[in-house]
């Protein structure tokens, strides 16, 4: 029988996303565990605190085993299904693009705790047109030579990964960073369409995050 | 003939230390390859910049081929050299603690541009208390529930990332993070007493950082 996979996390996209992605697309038997917003911050259950690496979500469950962080879990399931490229290196390109996503998420990090809104807006200008320059006009440039796709001829997990980095921080703070980068633009539809992806994206919570 | 490695990176310890550390322990055939502190942000020499994937140093050279981003460079390393345990899980295990690792880092971050020196340290102080609680603490029961490692019975390169990060974040801001943690104290010591590591700190150059 298929393992079965359960996702613990806030009944947000946000950090869980990427996982819920990668469990779609490969059609796993996956179960999305949600923790309501009681309230502000959102409590995260003791039973799931316990089992949490640094007392974060998400967290993955599998056969009564635990994984924590959202890279980690992605870069397991990402190997367990065959989406990490066709040998080492591939493997390496991948993490090459996923740490670049995280960099550029990074650079929007100090809008989260500003809280006059002037300040913040100045902040996450700055942090799009650094994006812009530093992170996604590479990844557009990567794209256009490799044919479309990140590593190899089809979707890997670093596709998955920069598309929803990209797609959390445009819904977040109201951008439109891709604007301009074909490529970009092209992948997240290539990704958003995707069997098992697009029925997962009709069929999810429809939340604000 | 082994392969040689190059790791191009600026004339400091910083993000390259972990690469360096990981090569020296596995006594691989390696190149330090400095770029001075002429100006202030150091320049990235043109012909480096070209090959780095975001235009960030370190770079990684081996056989002609590039990669970049420090998590990247020493995973790809640490797979050669056989130092991410035993099998998938233990890899993935490996990885969860260098994301907390980054974590940890993370909380330090808005002391880099905060220019205020007394704003600067109550940022210092709040990172090196929650860096405590949230990571230091759980860094230490890990290791000692898995008898001194993270992974297995020998050093990995989780434990040589979770060592420098500590290392840096003390040393930059003046802090003993790791005081009152024996088994982060101890995993120090052994890891700077490490075969190939403990020759490698004596003859690194003597740099501020």
């Amino acid at each position: 029988m298929a393992e079965e996979y359960i996702v613990h996390y806030f009944d947000v996209r946000g950090r869980a996303e990427p996982i819920r992605f990668i469990l779609s697309y490969a059609k796993a038997n996956w179960k999305d565990q949600r923790i309501p917003y009681n309230s502000f911050p959102a409590v995260i259950p003791p039973e799931i605190k316990a089992v949490a690496t640094y007392g974060q979500v998400p967290v993955l469950e599998v056969n009564g085993k635990f994984l924590s962080q959202t890279t980690t879990i992605c870069r397991y399931l990402a190997r367990k299904f065959n989406l990490v490229g066709e040998n080492d290196w591939e493997a390496t390109k991948c993490d090459e693009v996923v740490d670049g996503a995280q960099d550029f998420s990074l650079l929007f990090s100090g809008a989260w705790t500003e809280n006059d809104p002037e300040k913040k807006k100045v902040i996450v200008e700055k942090a799009a047109a650094d994006g812009r320059e530093k992170f996604i006009s590479r990844f557009n440039a990567m794209l256009e030579a490799n044919g479309g796709f990140f590593v190899g001829s089809k979707i890997t997990w670093a596709d998955i990964i920069v598309v929803n980095a990209i797609d959390f921080m445009e819904k977040l703070w109201g951008l439109n960073i891709a604007e301009g980068y074909p490529f970009v633009k092209k992948l997240m539809e290539n990704v958003f369409n995707a069997d098992g992806i697009k029925e997962w994206i009709e069929k999810r919570p429809d939340t604000k995050m």
